[in-house]
């Protein structure tokens, strides 16, 4: 078989709690795209093989494809543990694991996630959207910013994660404005000024926070708060108090954000109110940027 | 008719969003209690009736009893909307509204909650536990404090409510204990010495607290925190910050506690670990005094 029947070079993965997606590279460029909700969340450990293979089965042949894979796939609960690399550490290096296949077309390494000691903290995916940043941009020193369900604030020195937190902002947002008494006043509108001023009164009283939730509520009832103001403070008091302890991350520092959807948005509106100069890349660019530059080392590797 | 063959006088209905309680009260004695889980969160306007009626049906005759009623029975979705009272007020004075009824057996006074324009909070249930305590304490001149899903400080003088806040600590308890990723470390276990620890770095770093949260569950994953460790620490972050935000409330003043359970003692521990002295009080027998003051209060009006 010559390499001009070989759909891949090998394939990229990024599967979460939540999603699972697939990229088919052939000579450094996408050749097929993929995706799934079949994330690690709702699968038991004999169930991750086929729900690989429902996906990425057009893009196999008779010859064995490497496949690199992150995220939560790697987790405890996923198909094989890769126990996580401590800070500091470059953001993928060793540890990659192999789990059992039973279909020889594919040979599958799951990219281990970061941890630190003190105070304690884990990560799983992001690891590899840091280092596809790192990849274009191998001499940055400042801090990356990477908002979702756990918002991570990251120290790169030397090509190296030197320490890194996140905050439940994203998760708490969620609940609060879905399954606690504010479902009733909150919704999908936005105001901006409602959310600005939200950021401020949070980064000069956040040990206030559980009692504006609830004047949230409040002022639906009294004075008709509309949805959309109501949302977007939920939003900036959150964000607000998560401004206020990452302080040092972003202070006088450069700050890129991983993410250009909406919360990546409010997190750079926000930190600009703030006099920061926040920069935006695309994350899932930067995710499959990862993937490729952790098959690379792979590759290279005895 | 005799009094002899009247089995109550009068009966008192606690009402809120999960539970409905009630009690027949014969020559000021409870001679009756029943409760069932048909609280007003799951009851459309035309079920209101029949689920009190389920209750009570045993102590009702051929007389029309009075029956007084609190809580969320009154609000915009309950049985008969009672307009809130703005505070400063007493806790409950004018204001109670009278649903229709079909059964003539009963005449039923539903009772109002208190408002507060700013910061705007609102309270239905809470302000006749404040009239139960202000019953057989009437020069009360401090700050009651009651725990619950969206607990409450309430400033009290003269007989009036003077100001209160409303904290969503309760509720975020359960919504992340249950909900969020911290379900996977948190449980029913308890340790005093990490929720004490806990209440110290909330009140020094409240802004700090999503970030706190995720490092119980990174905790968990690397260093084998304990469920109860973590439970314990869930809770003192989310009432110490609340602790520091309610400071004017408690700081130098006398300060009761409505309520014995398990969430009371620690709000009682946590106080008492700030040098107040709080004192606290059965919070159901409280809820009945208040409708024994209400009732004695309309009994009385033309």
């Amino acid at each position: 078989m010559t390499s001009e029947t070989t759909y891949a070079d090998w394939i990229a993965v990024d599967w979460g709690t939540s999603h699972l997606r697939a990229w088919a590279i052939r000579d450094g460029a996408v050749r097929a795209e993929a995706s799934s909700d079949k994330g690690m969340g709702g699968l038991a450990p004999e169930a991750f093989e086929p729900a690989l293979l429902e996906l990425i089965e057009p893009w196999l042949g008779a010859h064995r494809i490497p496949l690199v894979a992150c995220g939560m796939v790697g987790a405890k609960q996923g198909w094989v543990e890769a126990p996580y690399s401590a800070v500091p550490c470059p953001p993928v290096g060793e540890g990659a694991v192999r789990p059992s296949v039973n279909d020889t077309r594919i040979d599958v390494a799951i990219l281990p996630g970061l941890s630190q000691a003190d105070p304690a903290d884990v990560m799983r995916g992001e690891e590899t959207q840091i280092a596809g940043y790192l990849a274009k941009d191998a001499d940055f020193d400042g801090t990356l910013c990477l908002p979702g369900t756990h918002t991570k604030w990251v120290q790169i020195s030397a090509g190296e994660v030197v320490s890194f937190r996140s905050f439940m902002t994203g998760e708490m947002f969620a609940l609060l404005s879905r399954n606690s008494v504010l479902r009733h006043s909150t919704g999908t509108g936005w105001d901006d000024a409602a959310f600005e001023g939200a950021i401020t009164e949070a980064m000069s009283r956040p040990e206030a926070l559980a009692n504006r939730f609830f004047t949230l509520r409040a002022e639906a009832l009294l004075a008709g708060l509309s949805e959309a103001r109501a949302t977007a403070r939920l939003s900036g008091l959150l964000i607000g108090a998560e401004l206020a302890a990452a302080k040092p991350y972003w202070l006088g520092a450069r700050v890129v954000i991983i993410g250009e959807d909406r919360l990546a948005q409010h997190y750079a509106a926000a930190l600009t109110l703030q006099g920061a100069a926040p920069e935006t890349i695309d994350a899932r660019a930067t995710t499959l940027a990862g993937l490729t530059a952790a098959y690379a080392r792979l590759k290279d590797m005895p």
